[in-house]
Parts: structure tokens; C-alpha cells; sequence
């Protein structure tokens, strides 16, 4: 299986995921900029702005090529001169109510000209406002998938997600989390490279119905003022979170990657407060109180 | 010298700063936020809020002191086993109105046990949009100092500040810069520690003639939509600087530092839009070929 095969499947998954949002929607429209890296290859930048549901978002993909600087070698741990293929799609949407979830989805495929590959990704969710219920069954659509590849493979993805979508500066996870996988390839998995690759479709094609039934079943409900300050607050920490210590956004932006489509990832508009903390038992705080690390929600 | 009198002054430059600022404001208070630090020391964090023309800004003061951990050897290039000690006076205020600039201040002071010691800060200016008249005003008001200090100072500050004080994920300085300077000793510089010590004390009694002045002459000038709108993108490449390039942020935060006091300096709002360029010949735009490096504001 090549590149070409895998670089395709990210397109036709682009493109189905964008007709799903905007069916669910049902006003806003993706605008699409197409543009190439310097260094070889380019991308389609899908934007949404402004629709029913969703304020902002982007459904991106990319394949660029090129060769291996000294920014990816030490990343890499390589010494010799190498290029670089990496093709995937990249989602973040900040819907308009406070009441509908921040999503981020990744899948992503890497090869060097020494023969080396992986796949990549991950799915997770950033709540304003934590429903148990609706935190446990997106889990459970994940664990399906993962376990359908490997068993055990839930638990293994479930952590790394909790380790990664973290903000220590803040002690707190960025959302309920989900999967996160990286470096899967013959050696790291003990499956072929078709069977990742069909892993990986499955994450893709999971993405839509679990995000346009989140959309469905929430924006709907009523919110206020008050819910919408702590929307604001929350997507601060999202800015937090991607501009510190997202590895993905960072490499890309000291690498001379295309900035505006990677922080497409950033909401629309953000606060920050000095100090928040919100009062006891409300519905913030018993959000704070499940933005932490290693919560079953399976088992919730 | 030793560094209860370094500590002393900067305590008493935060009171005299914050008092002009209030004063200059006409209505907006510091409230005072004392902690401790889990190693030793602790600040004075104020911040002033929803004032007559500043909207959010904090000016703090720090002492604390620990032993060197690890992330800090690795900055300083050290191996042994060292205590520190590190207190300074940093400013940021986010003003009101698109008219008026943005401003930051730093100076510190930092020594180990074995004797080594510098001092270190800066200056500079963001104006949401740039005057050119008052842009050439701000650096002399810089140069003045500098030059008092060490003739070709301000040069080298200056330079150091367009350098420090840069996006390179936007190709834009976040400003039109100032001074910046770090690591004064007197191996670096050849002057006295009193010397030295004077040079900051003068950079820092500079802060509130110059901006209590740019608050005055710009505070009651007319803006609307367009230029508040310009003023949230703005403020959104400050979160930007700060939280992906900006050194004493990010050590901050990986060190475990106070991170509320840390990021006073975000805004109260911030805006991201999707591959926004201003229109051609507007102010905006005006303003974007103004924040580069190495434009020679004094004689400008």
C-alpha cells in the first residue's frame, strides 16, 4: 500500500466529514484555500465560520514532503539526510453554544525515504459543560473501534489521550479526552500495515457520527449569559493548552509550517479572567472537578 | 549591595507605579493578591481591572528562591548543586481603547550562591495602532536612559528588543519594540553593581512617565467597531508572542511558577480570525508594515 492510497483515502474522508457538519448545521458553508509549502506539497484548509451550530472550525488536509531539517531530526532522533512524506486531516470545532462540545480529531500518516513509516492520531472532546452520560458514551464508540483492532487497545489510547490533551500549568486535562495513538507501524503493533491503516479509517469515519449527534442532542438546550462567560473561559484554556503545549502545533509553527492552518485550531474569541474560580456545586465546578486524568468513563 | 536592598526597591517602584496608574486611570483600583511559593519566597501580585481606560493589567512583584532545579540548569548551562534567588517588578496593561498602546516592563535581578549575579528587563510597546510621532517619542524617552548608562546602550537594547520581542510564525514584531536586556554583570558589562543597579532602577522609574503619558494624549480619542474589532486580532497575536515564544512565560509555566500571576499579561479578550489582512492603504495596514524590525524610530 503507498502513499498515494493513503493520502487519497485523508481527501474523500475530508471531504465526507465537511458535508456531514454542514448537513447538521444547516447554514454554514466550508470555504476551502488551497496552498502549497514551500518545500513541496501543499494542502485544502477547509473553513467554517458563523453557521447555526458551529461559530468556527476547520476541517483540514495536508501532504507535504520534503526534506528532513534539523527541527524533525532531533524530533526523529536521526542523523542522516532523509525525506519526509506526511499526509492527514485535521479537525477543530468551536460550535457557537455552550451547551455543544469543542471536538478535535487527528489521523495522520508519516514516511521517510529510508523506508520508515507510522500513523498517527486521536480523537478528543472538550465540553464546556461535562455530561456524564454523554462522556461515557463517546468513549464507548471509541473503545468499539480500538477494540475491534487490538484488545486491550482502548485502555492503552484512553490513557495516552489523558497524558497528552493535559494542562499542567493549570492541573487540569483539556477535556474528557479520548484516544491517542502515535508511531503505529509493523514493529510498534505486531499488525500489518493495511490492518493500522484500517484502524485509522475507522477513527476517521467515526468522527462525523459521533460529532453531528453531539451537535444534534445539544444545540438545542437553553444557556444564558453565565454559561456563555465560562464558554469563553474554557476555550482560554483551550488557547492554553494548543499554544503551550500541543507538540503538533508547536512543531509546526517553529518549523515554517502554514500558521493560518494550523492555529485554525484557535476559537473565534477567548477570555481571561484573573483568578476564576467558579462557586461551589455549581455546574462549572462539577465540570472542574471531572477535567482530571484516568477517569473510567466507561465504567462511570 | 545585597539583594534585600534590589528586593526593597522594587517593592516600592510596584507602589509608585501602581499609584500613577490609578491616578492616571481615574477610577480603575490594584487589588493586591499576596502568595507563597512552595519553595521559598513569594510575590505581590496586583492587578487593576475594568478601570476608566485600562481594561486588565497587572503590576507584580516576585522574590522567590529554591534550588536550581532541573529545567533551570539546563537554561543557565550549570551541573552543580545551586540555590537562587530571583525578584523583579513585570508589567503589562491592556488598555480600553483600540488608541491606546498595549505596554510591557520587566527588570529583575537573579544570583546563585556561588556568587553569580545579573540583572535583566525591558520595555515595549504595542500600540493597536501605531503613531509614528509617539513611536519615535517612546524610544528616545528609552534612548535617554541608555545613554546615560553606556554610550551605543540603547542601540544594542533596542536591537536585542526587535530580536526578543518578534513572531516568527507571523513575520511581525509584536510591537514597535523598545529595549530589552539580560544577563548584566559586571563581566558582561565592565560597569559596577551599583552601576548596573542604577541603570535598572532609571528603566524602571521610566514606566510611569511614559505610559501615564501615552494614556493621557490617547485616551480620549474617538474609535468604533472597526478599530475595537482590529484591537481583539491584535490582542490575539499578543497571546500568541506570549504563549509560544515569550521565554519568561514558558519557563514560568514549565517550572511550576504562579501561573495566575504569570498570565496576567493575556488579555481579557482576545479574537482569532481566519487568514485576516487588512485592506490596502488602511490604518490597519499601516500599522502591519510598521511592526518590523530594525526600523530607526529616532530618527524616523
Amino acid at each position: 500500500m503507498n502513499k498515494e492510497i493513503i493520502q487519497d483515502y485523508f481527501k474523500t474522508l475530508q471531504d465526507k466529514i465537511c458535508h456531514s457538519l454542514e448537513e447538521t448545521d444547516g447554514f454554514g458553508k466550508f470555504q476551502e484555500d488551497l496552498w502549497q509549502h514551500v518545500d513541496g506539497g501543499g494542502g485544502r484548509t477547509r473553513l467554517i465560520e458563523n453557521g447555526n451550530i458551529l461559530e468556527k472550525g476547520g476541517v483540514n488536509f495536508s501532504a507535504v514532503s520534503g526534506v528532513v531539517g534539523p527541527e524533525l531530526k532531533k524530533q526523529l532522533n536521526i542523523e542522516n539526510e532523509a525525506d519526509f512524506f506526511a499526509t492527514g486531516v485535521s479537525i477543530v470545532q468551536h460550535p457557537k453554544s455552550p451547551m455543544v462540545p469543542i471536538i478535535h480529531m487527528n489521523v495522520r500518516y508519516f514516511e521517510m525515504t529510508d523506508g520508515t513509516y507510522w500513523f498517527g492520531g486521536g480523537i478528543d472532546l472538550t465540553p464546556h459543560y461535562v455530561e456524564t452520560e454523554q462522556a461515557k458514551w463517546f468513549h464507548k464508540q471509541l473503545e468499539k473501534v480500538c477494540e475491534n483492532f487490538n484488545p486491550g487497545w482502548y485502555e492503552k489510547c484512553k490513557k495516552q489521550a489523558d497524558d497528552y490533551f493535559y494542562i499542567p500549568h493549570r492541573g487540569e486535562t483539556r477535556g474528557i479526552g479520548g484516544i491517542f495513538f502515535d508511531h503505529l507501524n509493523e514493529k510498534s503493533t505486531r499488525k500489518s500495515k493495511e490492518e493500522i491503516f484500517e484502524f485509522v479509517k475507522s477513527v476517521g469515519e467515526l468522527f462525523a457520527p459521533i460529532y453531528t449527534y453531539l451537535m444534534k442532542i445539544n444545540a438545542d438546550k437553553d444557556y444564558s449569559e453565565p454559561e456563555k462567560k465560562w464558554q469563553m473561559l474554557r476555550r482560554g484554556r483551550y488557547v492554553e493548552f494548543n499554544l503551550v503545549w500541543d507538540r503538533g502545533t508547536k512543531f509546526g509553527l517553529i518549523t515554517n509550517g502554514r500558521t493560518e492552518s494550523i492555529l485554525m485550531s484557535l476559537p473565534p474569541v477567548a477570555n481571561w479572567a484573573y483568578n476564576h474560580s467558579p462557586t461551589e456545586n455549581s455546574e462549572e465546578a462539577k465540570t472542574l472537578s471531572l477535567l482530571k486524568k484516568d477517569i473510567d468513563w466507561i465504567n462511570y
